[in-house]
């Protein structure tokens, strides 16, 4: 990108209406608007551009970025931290061995005494139903509390690296993907994209990958399609929520119950495995109570059930019947034959996209980059102007 | 704070003899002159002030800041992080899962290994009578014969962050918290502050919150009473160093077996609970042998006899009897009827004085980055007046 | 070293042919020239030097060093954390709790998802044989693929911190120091080092190590020792190779069967344990099988093995008859009577010698650093010149 496209970007970031976003959380990507949502992909399109030519767009002399995971990761983990990383703030993981859930009391005094140099709090918490998002708002009231009340003497933000209800920075790199391959977000009005279930030999994973998907890409024109075996379905709100954005920005939306029919023309398509919403609102009541022995019966019935849906698995004849989809996924796939003996896609597949979902992932850090630079800088186009002409080196 | 105050400010700290602090440890309050006490906490005002302005008070470009935890924490840990953080240094946690108790050769040996590009060396270890202040002093002569040798081209500087002895992080931070509410040191002469056991549901919390206490505030003319039931004295020769203390300074120390009698009138009540000496002796003695039978039975008895003395509440009651008395804690606080059935305060104390609690606790990151900058820069007061010209922004 | 002493030995540096460096991995002292590894050595005295003067030689702005450590580690750790710390990068660990021995898609697929900007990889991994550097190169390879295919927008480069055939960090630290109470590498040449097993009551100790002192040292035209009782020998080929680089250099490779007699008139010696090259054999089946039982007959086998070798002990009566010699260690040593009840070395002779180990272990920080600056930096010399001229205080 020459220079004055970059700053043509630059400008073009300033038309948007990003007041919205100063100083606020980052929780569900449908609760920002259209033009805040262009403003985290450009910035973070604009903050990866500086940094592949060798310009630091560090913005803090110092400060805290925390994290905390409350469920095993390494790719977003190493994503926020490199986010922070490169705005310059150091990063700091807090380890919550102590309670599994944690409530009132604990959660409003943590949360301020971690807080007191802290800039942005970036949470997973994805295991249980009806916890996760609770559990952010918390922390936020907490922090906001303590910087009403004269403790903090800055705002932290809450960033959302996946709840139970949405995974924005991971759908919003997957729609930032889709741009670059396509051209631009105009571009994506009226293709056609498969978010489908996809068989897997574990049971489990969280409803905020696809929920995720359909709840950001319906906002774009695109016709989006969902497909899971039945008894798969996805929070239904959130399901009338896709329905109605794809409505109103001139897409669609529409489910199926079968994989071959959703892919039938598409121009992407994301097979993945995730749980039946009624299996986790099962575990989330064990894992409450602690039923080890009902937790251990519960998977074995959820395993036999998944194992029923064993053929949805995107398949090279299935890719057949697609517009030369892109193969979209959140990674690591369950590939049969190589990290399982059946998954969720055919290793020949998975192989010829594989790079492209490298690609994919490689969108994370810089959207989460940009939601921090979004949420702490109050005039961002001005100082990505200073970033541009002090052209701090990245390296001597 | 106006910048005239801030110069002012910095004057007066320059007035301050702190010669001392310079390449020191900070192990015990009672070490430090009150020249010097003083002037931590006027660097640690100044810090605050500074990054409140959102001027950066950076003065290192690389080093390390090392955390030894013996002990599990959470706000000391992000308070000395913060600190470190603040000045420029990466916080780097040693995990010593290796032997409990280290000694000698291993010390001496690892103490070198860690530091060769290390700035201040931050220990937690408070679990063992008799072991934590020697600990910290065995790292201190190691690093020191290391820099003498050669081996080290710098002087890492140990700081305390709690012993069996104090914990005089915390106890700064509980001072400034008092100086700022009451508008200066000087007006703390001839005010009372009541530093009282409470009843917790659990036992063998450390001496040294209320040891670092009483030796503190002894020396700035406050009325400081002690009380607590019978056989949860603290360690004798602290308790009698209060006493000289605070008859020098112009103050007194007094002891007492209840806790209303100490409430009665006092401008100050910090009640809290901790573990008889005797048990902490026999505690220590079990935990170095490795006797878990031992250990258990002591918990029985030592749980007992804590709960003959339930009546040790902070209640609305007592309060009603002080002079309006700020409440002070270094929490996590043990709340009757929010986070145990009954503890150490009444809820509604507790809620009134919440925030107090967590700003009282905001001082702490600042105590500790002023004894690292105190201890690390020959010319305190010149390089605050330097980070004053440059105004560095904390963030673009 | 006065400031031209310091323009000198840039200078000197730059006349080094140190192309093959820039991009490049440290995976073995071996691959690299000897030009190469005098480049390395300069660099690592002249960024001790510069930080020793207080001035920073911070050349990133941004960016992550990854630790990978597949064995428990505390100097070394701390040596990659002080060298990216030193440079201006941010060191993370990578946990890797997952999978013992992770193979092709995993190790592919997460090399890519944590590199997006890391400019260093740094791996321990030497329990199994066969393994470690094989994983190394698969890391390697992976980023290099990502690098390519336009995943990754800068190469990050892979430094060996010990695998199961060399560990060039030491060994380069050991050279570094050797080099330095010489006056000199030219100094090295025609003296003698005997690298020789020795008693410790454990078993297991990775061979690279000496593999690493042999492979390196018979580089500079050095009479090198190896001694060992029966059955303890290191992988064949390096063993060869220590006698072709032996005889190019000018120097000599001689095996033996006596500590005695490879101390005899040597100028330094390197006493240390490691275990049978065939049990290291067995142990990797075994751990690959996952053969509890396996591992603990092997362990009281090899350890009884050991034990008829308890006289391989460096002594104060086999020092005497050394020329003087400077006793070298990479640590922890097996120290008789303080660590152990019989170990490696007499505790006198060791305490003789305790600082010359930290020394030696000091310069481990710069080399790894100085490994980091040559691969990252296409014109070394120059930004050494840029560096000094800046004149960064480490410190305000």
């Amino acid at each position: 990108m020459p220079t004055e496209q970059l700053q043509a970007a630059i400008d073009r970031l300033e038309s948007l209406d990003t007041a919205g976003l100063f100083e606020s959380d980052f929780l569900l990507s449908w609760d920002k608007s259209e033009a805040e949502l262009r403003a985290v992909l450009a910035t973070a399109q604009l903050l990866k551009e500086l940094r592949d030519r060798g310009i630091s767009p560090r913005v803090f002399d110092s400060g805290l970025a925390l994290a905390i995971f409350r469920d095993k990761s390494t790719r977003t983990r190493f994503s926020f931290l490199s986010a922070g990383n490169l705005l310059g703030l150091a990063v700091q993981d807090l380890d919550e061995t102590k309670t599994q859930i944690a409530h009132g009391e604990t959660v409003r005094e943590t949360a301020n005494m971690i807080s007191f140099l802290t800039e942005v709090i970036g949470i997973r918490d994805d295991m249980y139903l009806g916890v996760g998002h609770t559990y952010m708002q918390e922390v936020s009231a907490a922090v906001r509390e303590g910087h009403r009340e004269g403790v903090l003497p800055r705002i932290p933000v809450v960033v959302n690296l996946q709840c139970d209800i949405d995974h924005p920075t991971q759908s919003l790199a997957d729609l930032l993907h889709l741009s670059r391959v396509s051209g631009g977000l105009e571009a994506l009005a009226g293709k056609t994209i498969a978010m489908s279930w996809a068989y897997s030999p574990s049971y489990g994973k969280p409803l905020s990958v696809p929920q995720g998907v359909i709840g950001l890409m319906s906002r774009f024109g695109m016709n989006v399609r969902l497909a899971h075996p039945e008894g798969y379905g996805l929070i239904p709100e959130i399901e009338q929520r896709a329905a109605r954005q794809a409505a109103a920005s001139g897409g669609s939306f529409v489910k199926s119950s079968s994989m071959a029919e959703a892919f039938e023309g598409a121009d992407f398509v994301y097979p993945k495995s995730w749980a039946p919403y009624a299996v986790m609102q099962r575990r989330t009541e064990l894992l409450r109570q602690g039923d080890q022995k009902g937790l251990e019966a519960l998977e074995v019935e959820a395993l036999a059930t998944n194992r029923r849906h064993i053929e949805w698995e995107c398949t090279e004849e299935l890719m057949k019947s697609t517009r030369s989809a892109l193969y979209l996924h959140c990674l690591p796939a369950d590939i049969s034959g190589v990290s399982c003996e059946r998954g969720e896609v055919q290793a020949s597949v998975f192989e010829r996209f594989r790079l492209d979902t490298y690609r994919e992932a490689g969108f994370k850090p810089y959207v989460i980059a940009a939601m921090m630079f979004l949420a702490k800088l109050r005039h961002p186009a001005r100082v990505l102007r200073q970033i541009l002409e002090r052209a701090a080196p990245l390296q001597l």
